[in-house]
């Protein structure tokens, strides 16, 4: 895990505060961690290489800064000249601008693709500001902590879109339907707040206090985690994130294949034998 | 807009509160705004026109009068000789009756489905009894708001049926699984009242107070709706709907080609650059 | 019925309390009521004849003792020689293993399956441990209701494992999605509580007192039930439960053809004429 | 069926060949029956109409004259000033542009998927031109007969398109398959003749001679048919169309709701009393 | 394998012609192979047993007696009194006769299901006559060969029924799409024969002589089939069938899941070793 | 297009033999173009660029020298020390065994599926061997010709594997279902030829003579489509490899989004101007 300290990210502070554990902080608290053009390739390459390694069993996501996790993209920079196919320069025939628009949308969607297929759990840590991208990025993590102050928006519909990198997609699966709230936040833009998150199912935990005390609270559950078995852990992941738009035969056959192969661990022994002795059982990497 | 004020609808008034806003409201109030045969066809024409009526931006659902949104089916009206297949009037084929049950109930479901497809947002204000087809109805809707005192029933088990036209699909959509309370409440037709519906997801807001209150609340609602891009508003909408029931990877690649279109929107440019020069966008029709 | 009273199972006791109702109980509280590998054989007998029997129309399932609904596998026993292929004895070439271990855990989630496939209403009613396999069975089960005691855990992964037997198919369809909460529980295997199940979907009641007070309550409401069309509740199950992982076209179109024939129901005509009457109507046996 | 010989449409000549036959002809043979915007509309009447008439157990659709079954969608007066969204005449923000094709793609759609839905067994019987419109239309057929001379061509993409009325939807269906041929006629455009459609199984018969055979094979088929249980062939129609995108285990159970109502018909008893005592059953209308 | 041999079967004749291979033959000539009720019963037995015997690679089903594989459903045995709900003695209740219908269908489909689950590849030999259960029988095996003499018949139809028992859902999947073919076969219950089962992909060969010519021809590919890995053919087979109605990217990711525990075969090593060295391989049971 | 002429790939031939033609020869042929690791990295970064490059429309996939297209996976090389996880060196826990398989595996099919995704049409030409990798590599573009002496092998199975690159999700989508055929091939490892490929869809087309002549087949249909509108075959690609495993009506639904943005194509007014005008249209780049 040295690795990451010794690797300098532009964007990011990736550390490693404790064993097994990774802490990913978007750096660009000056703006409100708003994400520009280049962050993103940053990002899918980090949780790439975070998804296999072996050192790795539960990640951090939280934003530098006290205000906030971050406000989305940063819309000055994307509508730069030539930054992003989002804001034309010139006349061109609209079906080639689609093919252009829509090559860059798959291309944005993929970044946060990554941090959703990555192997480990992701939790999301969230203060301050969540706004658009914040919400996208946060709904293909694993699970959601927030600040009591924590403000939510999808904001999108606020530049004249649908949301188009994934939180349409991801929010009725984490918070459980395309619900009456799901439909308000999201074709109004309006701003909520960190009970609304909770009572939604947005966010499991609310955290009041200080952002120290946030990053403590996911730190401890990581933690926790960090001492179970990474092949159940991981396993789980899979498996739970299969279950959604496809039907509960498929997801029990699914899930048959995968523990054909991984009840033949070694953690399944260890763990049950430790559990006879009332010992902590320690497990292989993974 | 003055169209829908000078059209006479025998079942619903319909208005134009506001610009951009229509209110439909159901208008049987002597029989609780129970829906008789005829009720069906002039409410799917309804929502046609409203779904691609450029001067509309979000559709208020309610019931007229003190006492309901709606009891759900005229029973007697619909088990009149020949009003309906519901009733056997003689004996007749079983596959034969079959066939006409399916055209017929396939029909009543098309009326709703005309609800659930309207590309315009649509809200639901429930009061007094939300029974049956109130259910069926308002679930075809983006959005359920209710007085405190609304009862609400899934009440198809206490005629014998399982409810056909639309609730069994899409209220494991619009509160989020098939859990524990939606099969209690769908199994045993039992009523249950604005907080549990609350709790349950089904409605996102309990106004308290009058009727009144709840169609303002409502009306400002829709209002804060009607100043947003109608592209990203109605594309939301559109694409949440297509969520369910299918996997975020498709949903993801559908997003991608539908925004290829809309991106190239107006909207985007003058959202953008109303928001960098903190003014208040105006949008053209959609 | 008294073909269940006469009937002597050796892990379930299975009475008749109340015409129609059928109550099963998990009979092995000396162990916490955990499952050795005979009893899952058992329970899917069992419910297969429940499924289908005409004086059956609601049963609830629990676990005897004051200790525990069940506390999950009986780990000492499946891991025993030969009890099961969960701990291999020997080396087996691992894609060999893995086709007996495919198998094992494709028999093992049917015993289960065949419980969600009940034809009747189940509803469990949980106290003390409600661990593992006590997840997987309820989470199959159309109802939970619980006692303000009871302690849930996910337990798998705590013996290395991601939960094969059903949990990760139906617990995100059951509370409504792949919830933050969801995730926290199943990846870390930590205990919760009632409140924390009643708050996140998975019990829709729980009841403050004794046992006995929480099987009342199971009674009262399978009673409420039992008067009901059983046409009506079982075809609302059946439809409720082929609505997740499909789309709503296809789950209206499946309602309608149910309906084709269910419509020509007695019950309909005498659950009409019975409201229309004021009267409290009966339903022939299903 | 006197009905039809008495009502004048326009493009379409419907007659009552034989009891229980209808005959659909495209009527427009001076532009070898191309499509002009009036001619969807009218098209969808009759077969909503034929769909649920009792009298009718088979159609036949063909083309009149002797050059085309039809050449495809008249580009002269699609692309008129006015007559449809293809063709923009002024510049219009690209996604209202967008909105307004989509719905008008829809629509035309829908005229052909009415046909797709139709309950009643449809043949298509080609002669001559069948191209882009054509391939749509008779892809949404039953079963598609030709003559040796017919030249087929999914003509879309010589006009700057991706077909989108349902060729790209139904042809991998009706000819099993995104196959290499698929691929290759759909995306060139080029003609094929009879012998490959036979041979890629887009028809099912090739019929020498002159039209006046073609329509006579058509009608000894449909015949033949119409003496079946009308229960038995639409219901497999139903059935069968459903198996296309959806499991072998979703289609099954499916079936059995399905056939839980149509086995009560009197058909089955007729049929089977008939089969035994060697007579011809006759089938009440469905 | 010495096992199947002493069991004595009342309908079928099991066999153990070659090392690895067994032949199921149905055996009730006198009435052509037609099936009874308690038929379906023994047959699930016979292939739950087969499916994971590993003495078995492969398995080939056909008729016994020189006139048919089997001439479907015995309509008398089937319409006796009690012998089954298909034909109803006294009237009852629709909606509860469909209940009993939809389970008895379901049931029977389940014997089928059984065969096509069959882990081990199943061959079916076809002559003669293999008309209704004939084509919902060979639909469920891997490949279908047959005499250039059969005669097949898609015959439910004939009897007022859509065929319930699984053809409707299998032979649009191996016959590969919704085909003109396969609707005219289904919907009109015409004979059909050899050569037209081979050109629309139903079998995929047709051996001309005697049915002992057909046997061997079966033999022949079965043994050559048992020389190669089990793991790499019941494999292929169990992916190829998970293909069908789900999505490449479902399927390749599935695909990848059961390869993580298959690749660790000994066969591999075996295999490639063995073709290195250009020596035969042998493999473990499986 | 110079740029590809001017890049030197280790192991490809790239060049550009005419307007919008890119011809892609796999270039080992000493190792009968045999696939070692590094080559998928080089083919996936090919085609990721081909895809998306203005100047290209359509791509031709053979193999250097005269006895191979290829002869699939170098099983040698795979299986030296380190080189893949398919030949485990020392005892590795299986489940972690298992997890790097998995990712390997998702790895490979990944370079495949680039082929597969790639969004200009691909024509596989094939001569002499076509084994193993050479069917998971064909079945992903999106047609294929053959010389009449070419040699097809479903080649896993002979190395003790179910094959996982893609054969077995895509070879069924490709020749149109999971045919006798198919299940014969991937099941058996046995050899077949151009008239099988032929006769069961898997090429569109055989030609006698020099591997020069099928060359030059491919070339002139490759020119064919070239002179085609580029926003019409594109997309028809994209919508044809959307039907697969989706129902008719989501592929329709997806096919209206799509072409709202294509059909405000400059190449629709040009393709219907120049088709009325008898002149042959010239296509902006895509």
């Amino acid at each position: 895990m040295a690795s990451y300290a010794s690797t300098t990210f532009k964007y990011y502070n990736v550390t490693n505060p404790a064993p097994y554990i990774v802490h990913v902080e978007i750096n660009r608290p000056k703006k409100l961690n708003a994400f520009s053009p280049p962050m993103w390739v940053e990002l899918k390459g980090i949780f790439e290489r975070l998804s296999t390694d072996p050192d790795v069993r539960c990640i951090l996501l939280s934003g530098a800064g006290d205000r906030a996790f971050t406000t989305g993209l940063d819309v000055e920079a994307a509508s730069a000249k030539d930054a992003t196919p989002i804001v034309a320069q010139d006349f061109v025939d609209p079906s080639r601008r689609a093919t252009q628009l829509r090559r860059y949308i798959l291309e944005l969607q993929e970044a946060i693709s990554v941090v959703a297929r990555c192997e480990k759990p992701v939790i999301a840590l969230l203060h301050g500001y969540a706004y658009g991208l914040g919400i996208d990025l946060s709904s293909a993590c694993d699970m959601r902590f927030c600040l009591a102050d924590t403000k939510f928006s999808v904001k999108e519909v606020d530049i004249g879109l649908a949301a188009d990198v994934g939180t349409l997609s991801r929010l009725p699966k984490v918070v459980g339907g395309v619900t009456s709230w799901v439909k308000e936040v999201c074709m109004s833009a309006r701003v909520f707040g960190a009970d609304e998150a909770k009572d939604n199912g947005f966010v499991s935990r609310v955290v009041s206090g200080s952002k120290a005390e946030l990053i403590q609270e996911g730190m401890q559950f990581a933690q926790y985690m960090a001492t179970k078995s990474p092949v159940g852990v991981q396993g789980t992941k899979n498996i739970l994130d299969a279950a959604w738009g496809r039907t509960v035969e498929d997801n029990l056959n699914y899930t048959a294949v995968w523990n054909a192969a991984m009840v033949q661990s070694s953690d399944v022994e260890r763990a049950i034998m430790s559990g006879l002795r009332k010992k902590t059982p320690t497990f292989e990497k993974l």
